[in-house]
């Protein structure tokens, strides 16, 4: 008979949702002092621009889309990631042209894509992502990394480590790829279908396959490292250097690839190591795609960015036991004493909320020993009461439910002499 | 080649987004201060939740919905509204049960409806809405309507007016449903298909049809206030003191109806005045759903809520020429003379932003005269010069750019200094 709510999706409640606030205003602000600016793009997309942006040949596109189309015929798809819904609008907005380079932008928003559900994967999931456009300089990969990196330290977290690699530019690449098909391609019927199109596809991305994890030639697998040319190994040293002038400690993994074609030199992860986390490690992947924004239709243009979820920050910070300070407060709550009561009471309220407290009143027709109950129920800080005889002397009578304290306060100049109560109070 | 974006959507970049921001925030704040909490529900839903929160004979329902099957078959819809899914979601957490009553929630995001993309008008909107379940005082009528106007006001719209009507009860609107349909019956031919179609279904909604707008009979149609009985007049009455009690002017409009079938007692609208604002001139639309929780499978719960545009809010700042106090800061600009001085100058730069400070430097490789013209077009307040003497000297140069005033700083206990300094500058 009720509807229920879509699978692999999840309401967010009171209680709860302070701490994404949380999360995401600590996030935003430390975007801020970055020079990191704002962009909100549409929830759905044209599919060609996934499409393109992240490749026809990845799970992303071929399996997991919510692709439909419009009344009009248009083929939409809810936006699977940010970097491509960015990188349209980077280029249809000519922000190539902007007085300040490079262009430094950050999102925050639902993405969706269709897999199973379990713990910790949802079909929609909050990013929150850097995206650094028009730069090459090696110490921009450091700072989005420290970006990133300062996210996680703010909020409390311990247990994080950062794993890098790098891929080289596009000549390291390719001697790589090489490398990898000599390696792969004798043994290939022993690897997935996925695999086998993967080999002449992108055979980077073998070393990325779920299924075949375990098969002895992914550990003999020729490593990326040794394939850079010098421009490619002065580079990933230099971001190397950078992070080290940070302090910012870091984990060399060869094997880390990001299976998209545009993307070139830097890659990083952020993993949780917190005790009892489970599988779910990784909070946060990165990297650097200088190819993308000319794929797209835009002049060349260097590019790198992240994307960290915000659900597995939550599942981290509950798992090293880290209590954000948040809550949920109210400062007063009026309490009214007979009918006659009401409109001078709500009055008060609504001058208490002006001035920037948050107070409530009775909406059940409560009486008041179940008012005052109410006002406990919600912690209220004070309690207002005007009752008969309040309201014909002009004052309410305010209670400070920690310390017991009672006082008579005129309702003209109340919120003046609240204050100066509240003060005590609080002191 | 490039790929745009979808039509009848937009992308809100920097120098835009902080008004997003800005009039969210404050929102949030005043639904604090009144104590709604948050809600996030999913961005689509299955299908039948607005089949039956919304009602199946709506225009939304039948003409606007983005509705599509996911990989497993199942019928979803990107939300075309925010009640409905809060229904949903009160109904499917027990939040009848809750110790806090009335539950007071609110909410903002992404609204989708496919209708033609105009002015003002699009696919993809964003509404900020509250909802009030389990009371039926009259008096959270007019604390849900004083919420709206306390925001409109807070941004600083002065010529706003609130419209408001009552619908009465469900006795009341079966009577005046009678008059209505004596009213159109012998003329219906004479009015379009959709309103021959409502004369049986809901014929309240022939009032609101845009077609049909200057039909005489419209003029000279039974109004609902004549047939509220005793209670309803009551009620409105009611409403309409307390609203007179928080000195909120309004206009009692008895042709303002909201077409769905479980809408009660009051409705009402929040209009725009300001000259040159042309056809849209709704900013927002609330109304009492008693009936709506039963409906969709939950236990009987009285309910209010409204909805605003956050787009139409915008447009009405705009044509009362109200600029919000938004901006864009950069504190310090770090200058780096030298290649090695490029790690001490990041450092310093992580530094600054570290304490708080919003500071950037040059990712393009540019010279010195090319970094301060940088840090000009970001408006820097103050610009922090390392070279290789300062490098030596183990300090940094730094001028406020609005006074000239130039001072050597220790790297060594640097933020201090430049707080002290900055505190300065700006005194």
């Amino acid at each position: 008979m009720t509807v229920q709510i879509p699978r692999g999706t999840q309401d967010i409640l009171p209680g709860e949702v302070e701490k994404w606030n949380y999360i995401e205003n600590t996030a935003k602000k430390i975007c801020e002092n970055y020079q990191y600016r704002e962009i909100r793009t549409p929830i759905f997309e044209y599919t060609e621009l996934f499409q393109k942006g992240v490749g026809d040949t990845t799970d992303i596109v071929q399996k997991e889309m919510y692709t439909f189309d419009d009344r009009g015929g248009r083929s939409l798809t809810l936006r699977p990631e940010g970097t491509a819904p960015v990188v349209r609008s980077f280029i249809g907005h000519k922000m190539f042209g902007n007085a300040v380079q490079p262009v430094k932008l950050y999102y925050n928003g639902p993405m969706f894509r269709y897999e199973r559900p379990q713990a910790g994967r949802f079909r929609q999931f909050v990013q929150f992502g850097v995206e650094a456009l028009g730069s090459e300089d090696p110490a921009i990969d450091a700072e989005v990394i420290a970006l990133a990196m300062d996210i996680y330290k703010q909020l409390g977290l311990k247990n994080v480590k950062l794993v890098i690699n790098s891929l080289g530019d596009k000549e390291s690449r390719l001697r790589h790829r090489e490398a990898l098909i000599d390696h792969f391609k004798p043994h290939i019927g022993e690897f997935c279908a996925d695999c086998q199109k993967r080999l002449e596809q992108n055979p980077l991305r073998i070393l990325d396959c779920k299924k075949d994890h375990d098969h002895p030639l992914m550990k003999t697998a020729p490593s990326i490292l040794d394939y850079l040319n010098d421009a490619s190994k002065a580079y990933f040293d230099k971001v190397l250097q950078f992070l080290g002038t940070l302090g910012i400690p870091y984990e060399i993994d060869p094997g880390l690839v990001r299976g998209l074609d545009y993307y070139v030199h830097t890659c990083f992860e952020i993993m949780s190591n917190a005790e009892g986390f489970g599988a779910i490690t990784t909070l946060c992947g990165g990297g650097r795609y200088n190819g993308l924004v000319e794929e797209m239709g835009g002049p060349e243009t260097p590019g790198i960015g992240f994307a960290l979820s915000i659900e597995r920050l939550l599942a981290a910070l509950d798992a090293e036991g880290i209590e954000l300070p948040v809550g949920h407060r109210t400062d007063c709550y009026v309490v009214a004493i007979g009918e006659e009561t009401k409109p001078a009471a709500f009055k008060l309220l609504q001058a208490l909320r002006s001035a920037g407290f948050s107070a409530d009143q009775d909406y059940l027709g409560r009486k008041v020993k179940a008012q005052f109950k109410a006002a406990d129920r919600v912690k209220a800080a004070f309690v207002a009461v005007i009752g008969e005889e309040e309201l014909r002397a002009g004052k309410a009578s305010v209670r400070n439910m920690a310390t017991g304290e009672q006082k008579e306060l005129p309702l003209e100049g109340f919120i003046t002499a609240f204050k100066d109560m509240a003060n005590r109070g609080e002191a």
